[in-house]
């Protein structure tokens, strides 16, 4: 099942930058890891804005939650996700290649 | 430079069955062709509304209005464009097979 | 899996009151079928509004779109969807009882 | 009589760990006694979102609210309410089992 | 127990003069009757809108739907019902005196 | 002349229990003050929010921003007023009684 | 008492254009009459919009509900009214010259 | 050319209650000498907020935003803009006197 | 003085397609002038929407506003003007060219 | 390509004048540098706010955003961006002169 979220980060006034780069890291491998095993099928950052666009292929609701809540900037972060099903026009079941 | 679109389609009382039904089958074509050409690179519904989400993948604004104006039920759809840059996380440049 | 739906009702200006009446006929009809089988879990009105909060399980998105789709007065519904995952504070997997 | 609530938690950027982390156990033990003495009929995780929909049954509203302000985080949470009905279409009058 | 509602009344285009006036009057002896019950225990207007403001003393949840549902008017209004609790700075429990 | 207001409080992270405790205290005389002297007609707790709605009669809308600006806590609250006028269909000028 | 309006016109799709003109003739003389009474002390059109801020003097709530209500497009307009104090850095009590 | 605005003033949690009063006491100067100047037409309060509806009369966008800038709260104000023309049913074109 | 306007075209359901490109070719001669004259300094289709944002040079709010209500279609429009002023980051006071 | 950006800026309570006019040095130069190559076909400010109107010509949406994300003062932002076509009423297809 995919689901697709928009990720908003907002960091508090008191943050550190090295705070910040060190999330960065931990962000970063957190997404790789999710990429390689299949779960994070696509991630894209919306032009001009500190989040993203990224869609999710998960066989469970509290598996989808874990992975969100995973996150190691997941306390800064707004996520809204929204379910989505075969469109009638798709011309294919799985618009995405294996990572 | 991919796209991501959200369109709601939303239909005047007045059109009969027939017509809907008619421009569910063009519609369907018409997308067939944007798939296969390559410029959409993904459709999906969103649960329980009439609505998509879809990512294209253009070179150029003027092509891509013409594209959205090009859908047959274009005049009742609202459609919002979000433009998207590759996410410093994607472990690839690209994340859709070749349809 | 479990998802909340609230679900809005418009009808058309045009629409007689025989044709509301039928409709909301197959609407009962079709929520019953859906209670039956275990599939909407619950359905309440919304105080003072022609909107219903309903829960669904379900195993699958296709499936629970079909589901919204197949709602006699889909075509004069919004219908906006939630999923929703076991919470920590929650002391039991399932809240409801078998119909 | 059944209400339908929304709960979203912020926390302020000042707080610690700790102190977050007492608050969850608290409010895990007002949750279950909620849960056990039949007044919140269930509490679910909206997926992606530090958040909860949860429905109350109570007899008065006074009660309901001395219940919300009773929260141990209740402070940190904006909670939206909605009365909710029996709908024509339920096939019961109580969706919920005994916990 | 007290609740507050918003009404909008919205009539569509093509209902004329006299049915609006006519509605006008079941809707005032609808009002009527409920003040002399005490169920609604006052209503005003929006200055400016066609809307009003209105408080309802109410045993039970399905009844006060049944109230609004009741309404000659209902199917061309927009209610929001908002549940009230007794405020701690307020003086006495009841500020309506007997209609 | 009557108004409709509906005010929510927001405390800074930064103030002490002792202080908000010391405003509660203030802002119940306040509000008792207003209810003696008749210019607050009614106030209830919004169920589930740290808000009220309250209705004042004045003949002044000088007086009645001095009214809401003397609130001790007013620096800490929104406050949204609606004016309201006597409803073809009340059937009294005076739904309340003399507190 | 001062109130500031704000009036959004939106005429019915089958209205003609002689019966729009009609209404902005009754318009002009209701609402030339009312500058003369001293109840409108100014009015302007939102530039782009078929809109208009204006602001009214009266004593009374029911005269200025009545005072809207008169307006001959009045079922055709969206009007929000803003009660107005003295502001503290006003060097007058009165802006507005006698029409 | 005329415009209407509103300000919303929020001051930091940090501000002191000396800061504020010196800002409100340069506030009050900057404002008096724009009215003198025929620059601000008129200032008002809205009842029950920290905001301001003022009217101004400028021949210069830039000059317009200096305007703006140069109030000595600037920084703790959103201020939303909106230019006005003559309305048809004006039976002036100034509805303000000389101050 | 220069403002920048977004317009949003909605016809009605029952225009036919001749009338609108009937109202398309009137617009079109509308625009050339403007922009022939100087008075509309740039145009452009916002990508997937019948909208367009553009930019006015005028002297005058009245002219803009006849300028506005001038346009074939303005009973179709809904217009948004926001009123710009020189950015202190501007290296030019002009970006625009003589067309 | 042509894109449309609205920027909001907020700077956090706890930054220094000398830091916020640091910031503005920075982002005058930053902005110069994006005019001179073209980029930046335009800038204004939006009247009575901490905000711009900019425009920008690019070939692709990654150099967009990274334009973006070098705005000195990107972290305090919010960034808004429209995609641009050509409109068919344009009588040509650059309006911008060479800076």
């Amino acid at each position: 099942m995919l689901f697709v979220a928009r990720m908003d980060v907002v960091f508090p006034e008191s943050m550190t930058d090295e705070t910040k780069a060190d999330f960065q890291v931990k962000e970063k491998a957190y997404s790789a890891d999710l990429q390689e095993r299949g779960i994070m099928k696509g991630i894209w950052r919306i032009v001009g804005e500190y989040s993203n666009i990224s869609i999710y292929e998960v066989d469970d609701l509290d598996f989808l939650h874990a992975t969100f809540q995973g996150f190691p900037m997941f306390a800064y972060m707004n996520v809204k996700v929204t379910p989505l099903a075969k469109h009638p026009n798709a011309t294919t079941d799985d618009f995405f290649r294996q990572l």
